[in-house]
Order: structure tokens, then C-alpha cells, then sequence
């Protein structure tokens, strides 16, 4: 054992909420150590008994590594069928409907825990050793946990300052102060955020200095872009230095894509000498639980991307003693993760083993590699480069159009120089003529006062998706967009 | 239609929270009215594909109806596959796999709503129109939405004097004042709560008035319970006069039983004669919607107790102008509903249809009733009735034993006269001899000072359960305590 793993997280209940200070463990979980004692007739827990579960098993048809090569092509698939009873079970590390489907675990049913557990270990080195995972019912009650563990009304976490949308609405509804950090190509900038946070005063008046920074590293929603690994280092010190928790929404972790290079340059190369796990597994952005010598930071993870949003069930990964909060707040709101999507997903996951989940997740970045070449492809055939540009993306859903808004003939007459009214227009001439592209301000974090060291932003960009978008209407919509652009801009 | 199914639900937002209050609802919402439109080319929500969801098709083995009149008799079982695609279905109304596990329907799936829907108006009478259901992930959390969408920070909830612990420590963690409604065995007593609350400066000083009025109406938790139908007009009288809105959160609902017939009298009669759908439905009681010509009773429905409580599903029923602000909440939280939950609970409630549901929970009424007969029996035969009482429960999952202090040798020598401290050495003694049995003390909401018109209590009672006990350690497991109850008070 290397003196790294025997690093302990530090204690940050300074940070903790007020709710997460009012929090009482109850006398009567005590009781659930005597559960399964066969020295004890237990008549302390309300459980309906498991035989008026109306299930006697579940059996599901998932696609059998390894994984066809092809993108969208069906394999084969294997059947699983998970019994009701332990006893029963065809496979042993199911997790019985029986237990599944009954109160208790709320921290995750073990064969789920320990399969996610250790795919955590192969993907991340964590430096500390106590740390843990918790399920969640999805990223977007991991993030509603996480501004309840820690904010008080009138707190202050930090946001991309375009970010996705539901996390600053979150926010905003418990009475946080949310203030936006600059963004470029390459996600946060950290010597801006240095500069906010050292003239915090100045700039903020007596808004009070962060307790949170939230960052969506990884294809970020809503620009696309990702937070450099080179940058992290900069910005966990930032975070050491004024004792702020990093929550690490990382959804598109595993939507990481080959480089995009354009069309007439491409062979069929990649396709035809596909890549090993190995090199897949080095290929990946590194998370901020990699630096995290302290145990401030709190990933938060999801199927949603790499499964279905519908399973609503991802995890946190953090130290415990963080998590334990977790654990307590979820025992008196949520309980724990549908058993259903439990039992189902170790079910899958146990089955395929590491690698072939490993398999399923090189599988889904060739997919989204070819939607995302499809998209950039036709971006650049169609849209107008004279007034658009389009970044290249390397993960996620999503892609930014970012115009010139000077070059509009109308921009100072007829929209006085107003970017946000400009974008409402192009909006609706788009969806008049076809296309439905979101407007990038639905995604901007707005600075408290003009005064905040941010003048009146001037951007005129809009978000797309190529996630669930099939290649011909992917042409259709940009080739629309791009006829609608030339005609608003005159260069027809 | 009647003059009655016009009523309209009145506008309760005078009570919001001010989260509630700062809740806007997001410009990219309105995207969604477009995402099926066939004349748009839709880029607008990042939404995985759905021959991405690594499952092909779910099977389920459920119970067949009508079930066996035998309690746990196993009868036959009837599969069903629910295919990923809609046209794939085998069964029309399935909600296919790439709909329950894709992003959407956070109010839940149309075809499990229109289901449950139709159940909650065979079995409750709403005098307004405009009532309308959502699901939750369980009652706990649709507990927890509830202090977020009324209470802020000092506010104030009236709760029964002994109550679920968890529903305490939620409200208590955020802030809020816990005020204990005085108890009898026909649950809350409205004289008293009149009392309290026409009282209320000099009892409470400047705690505000109580905004929501928390009953767990049916078979409560842990006193065992139910609260009359006869004392529900006035409790609704008070909620109106101090413009309160009551949370009914009714999970044992189904689980009302036929009366306790003492085992000597007690013939197979019931068993032979089985009650027709049209009886158990006229048998149950009323809830506290039926009453609710203003709209502001919140019910709180789970499938925990009726199927299983690691389906972490449960659904709301209240006004369609209360119930958009806990969609909103949930968009920000939960998002919704686990997917697999609502396509197999949905498989099987209309694959049962309404009527095999019925049948459903009456076999459910039937098998309570066995186990609250093996309790009771056993309470009888082996506690001490110099002592002890045990109040026969009609309903839920539990049974509370008092015990008269007063009557223990050494109560005001050894224990000083506290219940507590007594109530503490019998939950050890009988852990020693090999029984669990809760204090009730864990159950109850403790007046904020003793100038609240309640004196010290000198209650001493234990909650036993017998959900999930069988016979034999039903009938050991009282053996035991009434041993050691007996030796404690002298008996033997």
C-alpha cells in the first residue's frame, strides 16, 4: 500500500447547511441491527412481507458482448432472468426482487454497489482512502441534495456561466446567490476565476463567498466544451484556497469522442482497427476526484447517457463522510433508488462484467462519434462561415453556433445593438422555417449587477443536439439553419 | 353532471413557500411542444437514443386473478413482455421501453395515470373537478415536497402526537415547528385540536399558526389507529376556519381489515363466504378528499404496502393548481418517477385491470387480517392483563401495547416516576430475552415546551408489528414479552 492510499479525507462539516446540522439520526434505525439476528423475534420494522409482492420474477433481454462494431447495428442478445427468492436465483450475484423490491439499503443494493465500485477504481485514482459511492435517483436529485447538504437561503455557489439550465433554476428557487465563472473553448478559465475570487468584495458587495463550485467538465450542456485537464490543477487549488466543495456533474464522462476531422479527410481506418480498452480507458479526461488530496470534491454520475434517463439512478462518489449527509437526507426524502432499476442494471452490469461494460461504453462513444461527425459535417457544408462558427466538440450532446452579431445589417437599427433581441428573432425565423435550435441565453447564468465585472454580454450563439438526431434530418435541419442565417445576414 | 363536479379548487398560493414562490418555469420548456412535430426538425433536448437503451424487452411473472381466497397460497401467474418499441407491443396498453426510460412525462406515464386515475375515483368521491394526480418516488418524498412547496424556515405543521419518525426529522431538519395533535383511539381528537388552535397565542407564544395539518389517517403509524370518519367533518371545519391545508398520507390504506373477532368466537364463516368487490369497497373508510370542497387536501398515495415498498412509487391527488407546483419541484429533483416502475407496475395493473386490482387488495385484506388475528390472539393469551392493553387494530401494520407504569414495583423508587427511563429498561429487558419490540417514545413529536398545555407524559407503550412476523414467532415472540413483563411487574 503506497502512502497515498492512507490519506484520509478532512472533516468539512464547517461548510454544512443548517439542515444538515438539524439532522437527528432516529432511535429506531438502531433497531435494524437486530433485523436478521435469529436470537430475536423482531417485531420492530413495518415490512410487508415479500410473498404479497406480486412479482415472481422478471426476465430482460439485453444486448450480449462484445458489442457489434458497427454503430446501430443489433447484435445478439442474452436473456437474464432475476427470481424473486435468493434461493431461487439462476445467477448469483442477482439481487432478488425479494430484497430488491423491499425497504432498506438506501445506500444501494451491495452486488450493484460493488460492481459500480470497482468501475469507479478503473476509471479514477481516487488519492484518499475513505471514499464511497451512494446512489442517487439521477444527477438532477444529486445536484438538489447537494445545494441542501450544504447551502443555507443566501448562500453562494459558483456556475459556468452558461450552464445547464434546471441546475441554476434549482438554485435559484432555494435563495442562492448563483454567479457565473467565464468560459472559453476550453471550459472555466482559471485565472478569471482567480481574479472574482480574489476582488470577491469589490465585485460582489456582501454576496458571501462561495460555498460551491459546479462544473459540468465534460461536454459541457450547454456549449459543448470541456474543461482541459491542464486547467483542473488551477482551479482545485483555487478551491483549497477559499475552501469551496467542487460537485462534479460529469453526465457525458463517457461521451468522449475521437477527434473530429472533417469529411474529405477521414478514412475508414478508425473503423477498421478499433481501439483496445486499454487505449479507451486513457483516452478519457481525468476527473477532479484525481487531485482531490482533501476530499472536497463530490461526482456526481448517471446511466442516464450511457443506459436511459428513464432508470433514473446514478451514484456519488466522494468521501464518506461527506456522503454519510447524503445517506441521511435521502433516508427522509427519497428513501433510496427504485429497486426495479437496481435489480435491472446490476442485472445487466453483473452479467456483461467490467469489460463488458467497458465494451458497451467504447460502443457509445463510436456512436456518438459518427452522430457528431454527421452534425460538424454538415455545420460546415451549410452553414455560413462568413458570419458562423461552430467549435469542434469532442463530448457530450451538444453543439454551439455561435454569430457575428455585428455583421446583422438590422443589428444596431432595427435591434439596437441588443444581441438577446436579435437571438429571439433568428429563434422564431428558424422554427417558422423549420428548425428548432435552443437560444444559448436560456442557458446563461446571469451576474447579480452589471457592476460584477462582466459587462452586457454581446454573444449570439445557439445550442443544438445531434444525441437523438438521425443523419438526414441532421442535414435537413443545418441546411435549413443555414438558409435562414444567409437570408437574415443578406449574403444571398 | 351535477352541481357538484363543478366546483372549482380555490387558490391556496397565499401559503407557498417562497421557494415555491421563486420557482420560474424554464424558457426551454416550451421547446417541448415542438419535439414531436413532424414539420420541425427538432435540436432542441438532449435526449439519448433510445436503440442506445441496452434493453430489448422486460418479462414479468405477476400473480394471475382472482387470487387465491387461501392466505399465501401461491396460484397460477400470468407473464407479460413489455417490448422496447410501441410498435412492438404485445400488449396495447404497455408503456414500450424507449418511452418509460427516455427523459419526459415527469407527472408520470399516461397509461399508469389513466389506471390510477380511474382507481382513485372508484374508491373516492372528490366534490371538485379539477383533481388530478402525480406520481412521486413514495410517500416519503412526497412528504418531504410538501414542506418544501408550503413551509419556510419557522414555520409551523401540526402532526399526531405520536407519528412516523421520519416525517418529524424531515420537518424538524428544515427548520420547521413540530406540534403534536393530542391522540385517542379514534385518532385525532377535534375538540382538543379546536382547542390548540383557538388557544394558540397563549399556548405557543409567537410559533406562527400550523400552515399543513399531517395525518396518517388509516392504521396510523405506530399507534395502530384509525382515525373515525365521524371526526373528519369537524378536523376539515378547523383546517378551513385556519385556512390550513391537511396532508393525508394514507399508505395503509388497503390494509383495513375485518373486525377482530376474538379466536373462540371466530368461525370459518368469513373464509367461506368470501365479501363481494361491492362490500370491501362500501367497508373502507372515507378519506378526507371527499370532504374537500375548497381543494386543499393533499392525499399521499403509495404502492409500498399494496405491492412492494422498493418500487419507490407512490402518487399525489389533490387540485391540479396545488399539484403543478410539486411537477415543478420534481422537474429540479426527482425529474420523475423511475421508468421501470411505472412500465411494469402499469404491465400489471392493465393487465389485472380494475377489477383483478380490487381483487388484488382484497387479498391483501385478507392476509393482514390472518396476521392481526395470529397478533392479537397471542396478545390476549400471553401478556398480562393486570398490566397490559392492547387496543385490537383494525387496520396498517402495527399494534401498540400499554403498559401501566403506576403498576411496576419500582416506577417511583429505581425509575423516579419517567415512563422514559422504565420504557428504556423493558426495551432492554425484552432485548436480553430475544424480542425487539419500539419504544414509543422514538414515534413522538415532543411539545415545544411543557406550557403547551401538555403535562409530562407518563405514557408507557411499545410498538409491536406483525407485517412480516410469522405465526410461530408471532406466538413466541409474545410469549416472550409477556414473560418478561410479568417478571418486571411482579407477576409471577
Amino acid at each position: 500500500m503506497t502512502a497515498e492510499q492512507e490519506l484520509q479525507a478532512c472533516d468539512f462539516s464547517h461548510l454544512f447547511s443548517d439542515e444538515t446540522r438539524r439532522r437527528k439520526s432516529s432511535p429506531i434505525k438502531t433497531t435494524m441491527a437486530y433485523f436478521q439476528d435469529p436470537n430475536i423475534v423482531f417485531l420492530g420494522a413495518g415490512m410487508p412481507p415479500s410473498e404479497l409482492f406480486p412479482l415472481e420474477s422478471i426476465s430482460i433481454e439485453m444486448p450480449k458482448p462484445p458489442f457489434a462494431s458497427a454503430p446501430g447495428k443489433r447484435g445478439d442478445t442474452l436473456n437474464g432472468t432475476i427470481m424473486k427468492e435468493q434461493e431461487d436465483l439462476v445467477f448469483e450475484n442477482d439481487v432478488p426482487l425479494a430484497r430488491a423490491l423491499q425497504y432498506g439499503n438506501s445506500r444501494g443494493q451491495k452486488e450493484l454497489l460493488s460492481f459500480l465500485k470497482q468501475h469507479v477504481s478503473l476509471f479514477h485514482h481516487i488519492p484518499f482512502k475513505d471514499w464511497d459511492i451512494i446512489t442517487t435517483t439521477g444527477s438532477t436529485q444529486g445536484w438538489d441534495a447537494s445545494l441542501r447538504i450544504f447551502c443555507n437561503k443566501g448562500d453562494t455557489v459558483l456556475l459556468e456561466e452558461y450552464t445547464y439550465s434546471s441546475s441554476v433554476e434549482a438554485a435559484d428557487a432555494q435563495g442562492l446567490n448563483c454567479i457565473p465563472m467565464p468560459l472559453d473553448g476550453e471550459g472555466i478559465i482559471p485565472s478569471k476565476l482567480e481574479e472574482m475570487l480574489a476582488n470577491w468584495p469589490s465585485l460582489y458587495g456582501n454576496i458571501p463567498m462561495p460555498k460551491l463550485l459546479y462544473t459540468i467538465p465534460t461536454g459541457q450542456n450547454p456549449t459543448g466544451c470541456t474543461l482541459s485537464d491542464s486547467r483542473k490543477p488551477y482551479i482545485y487549488r483555487l478551491a483549497q484556497q477559499y475552501d469551496m466543495i467542487i460537485i462534479e456533474d460529469d453526465p457525458y464522462y463517457f461521451l468522449q469522442m475521437d477527434p473530429y476531422v472533417p469529411e474529405n479527410a477521414r478514412s475508414g481506418a478508425a473503423e477498421a482497427s478499433p481501439m483496445s480498452q486499454k487505449a479507451f480507458m486513457s483516452s478519457l479526461n481525468r476527473s477532479f476526484l484525481e487531485l482531490d488530496t482533501d476530499g472536497r470534491v463530490v461526482r456526481l454520475e448517471s446511466v442516464s447517457k450511457t443506459f436511459a434517463p428513464g432508470c433514473r439512478m446514478g451514484w456519488l462518489v466522494g468521501s464518506k463522510h461527506l456522503l454519510d449527509n447524503y445517506w441521511n437526507l435521502h433516508e427522509v426524502s427519497i428513501q433510496s433508488t427504485c429497486g426495479f432499476a437496481q435489480t435491472i442494471l446490476s442485472g445487466i452490469l453483473n452479467r456483461w462484467g467490467q469489460e463488458g461494460y467497458i465494451d458497451w461504453l467504447m460502443r457509445i462513444r463510436r456512436q456518438y462519434t459518427g452522430k457528431r461527425n454527421t452534425c460538424m459535417d454538415n455545420c460546415y457544408k451549410y452553414l455560413p462561415a462568413e458570419v458562423v462558427s461552430v467549435p469542434p466538440v469532442t463530448a457530450g450532446m451538444f453543439f454551439m453556433v455561435f454569430i457575428d452579431a455585428e455583421k446583422h445589417p438590422e443589428y444596431h437599427s432595427t435591434f439596437k445593438g441588443n444581441a438577446l433581441l436579435l437571438e429571439q428573432h433568428i429563434y422564431q425565423k428558424c422554427l417558422s422555417a423549420g428548425v428548432l435550435i435552443t437560444c444559448s441565453s436560456w442557458f446563461r447564468v446571469n451576474a447579480p449587477k452589471p457592476s460584477c465585472g462582466k459587462s452586457a454580454d454581446n454573444t449570439l450563439a445557439f445550442r443544438g443536439t445531434f444525441a437523438s438526431v438521425e443523419p438526414d434530418s441532421m442535414a435537413k435541419g443545418l441546411q435549413i439553419l443555414g438558409k435562414t442565417l444567409k437570408q437574415e445576414f443578406k449574403l444571398v
